[in-house]
């Protein structure tokens, strides 16, 4: 039942809630929608596949708080978002959605220019209404757009701007949740730094 | 310190979040942005003074929960609506935000007109451009928009539809949370009702 | 359904926790059995009528952390203790039970004398076997043996020496939760300072 | 920082307190010190090497419930006994104490005997009060004394029977926690079916 593959799972991603958790300033970035960190298995094909935070990342008194465990299912979107992704790098398993703001996006595009990390924006204006309607056809459209934005690849950050009722948020995304958790929190400290 | 003010508001609060956190149709009606429950004090001018659930109400393991407890100031959103609303209407001390879809506005405008209840839609895109670059301008804006809307009163209960990079909500006032989180949990459930 | 009492009785007890959890020093008198918080009504005649810490209250990072929420009928042996205390002195309502360690009761017996406290001891050696066997039948005769040895009244603070197989507590009570998580902070706050 | 070994016990750990939690049964073997469940490092010397539920296992609305995360070092008591036992057999590196009563006791003792499982008592009565009194001399003394019950090995279920001022405990360990949160619900499972 517990094979060896969800145990390594579930123990990434408790010690990246615990570097989460441990960042006032990754607080700052979590958005209305709240945050979520999904890690999928090597064979996912569907939500059921991917773990993730059950009632997602919240702020309370100031904190990242995880409400919940991490449970497999308990991700819709950033989990198809990742599932869609893996068609094309297979080698990304994990994601975490975060803040969006203009200032925001500018300091990452540089940011990530210093890192040598790709970095892609998606206009969802340019999405047809057809499928924007549709949320389960809206995901390949959008995995779609941010590849063909990051020029063939799955660039390592990508935002959205934002579509009527939709608020804008930014992804992070690599192999596994301990690396991208400490990658957002130190972004969250260095973003933190300019703007103080 | 604790006055009799406070400890009335700590208990109703208490009570209410029990009822939304055992109603499971309610839980299916928690927006993205996830809701919030706030309790205004009679004398409240800025959100200090509101009560409200720190870190809001999530949804883990398919049922709502509150992932932190009440606090005063912990919402700023839902806390200035209430505070801008209670100047034409001090009875209202009270508001939970909820989903908003074009479905479920149009039975709840039906069911509105079977309680008696006034019920309103504003436009944001009818907002200035000017207020809506500025969260702080913006609210006075948005509550004389409803009100305006309602013929000059505070609806029961009235929604927005989406602005760009907003998502749409729903919202209930009154005058205490244990009578709104008793309306939202029967509403949840008719609503449920109409769409199994 | 939500009465006017039970309204007041939850909104102290969150306040009281609130006290509770934010003393460190506190922390350290939570006993392994852990500590209870109980508030009975008025008219309390059995432990339903009792509003107590469902999961008790335990030490998470060092604090206090009540575990689960205030919940009519969440305690046993505290309710019991209180609904029997209540018979000799319908003024308490309230208590907290805390550790016991001999170094404290000599603390707390001279705090108490500077307070002009009643303080007492039982000793459950003196208890007869036919009774202890008995949960039930048992706190009767504890209730009974804390009010002969603080002299026919209801002692603010009484402890109990170790029985076989029952870890010694402290109790302290009084008329509602406020008051006894400030004097318990307190009185924890300064044992603290005599044992750095 | 976070190692394979960490990574792989953090997994173990969330995956058996799933098991736990889920077990309406066990929680009505949880003692009134609450259980804990620890996992040590194959390297394991001090408490700081062995992960453990921060807070401890309690009991909310009837099921169980961990209050805090795994944490290193969050255990004192069973981390230490884990850490005498294994200087007879490493390969015990985890355990769970719950509830302890002679009725209990008696169907375990039968029900170790169909598995062919090693079961022991110990007296601490026997225990010398010079090591009672010292609670770090203590734990030797009944690793000791419980490896000496089961004639030289350490036993899969042991229980002490109560000192004075301690409850009563049943301890059972394993490799590591999966297997043994497993066995605890079934033996929970059983127990229950006989005493209903």
């Amino acid at each position: 039942m517990a094979d060896a593959e969800e145990i390594e799972m579930f123990g990434r991603m408790m010690i990246a809630l615990d570097i989460l958790e441990s960042s006032q300033e990754f607080g700052r970035m979590i958005p209305e929608v709240r945050s979520n960190m999904v890690y999928a298995k090597a064979s996912a094909k569907t939500r059921a596949d991917v773990l993730a935070i059950d009632g997602r990342i919240t702020v309370v008194s100031g904190m990242p708080r995880a409400c919940g465990r991490p449970r497999f299912g308990a991700s819709s979107h950033m989990a198809r978002l990742v599932i869609e992704l893996r068609k094309t790098d297979p080698s990304v398993r994990a994601g975490i959605d975060f803040a969006n703001t203009p200032e925001l996006s500018a300091w990452l595009e540089s940011y990530c220019a210093r890192k040598g990390w790709a970095f892609a924006m998606i206009n969802r204006a340019g999405e047809p209404e057809s499928i924007r309607a549709e949320e389960e056809a809206s995901m390949p459209w959008k995995a779609a757009a941010v590849i063909r934005a990051a020029g063939g690849r799955v660039p390592k950050i990508f935002y959205e701007n934002g579509a009527v009722g939709k608020e804008p948020v930014s992804v992070i995304v690599g192999p596994e949740p301990i690396g991208i958790a400490r990658e957002i929190a130190e972004i969250a400290r260095e973003y933190r730094g300019t703007t103080r």
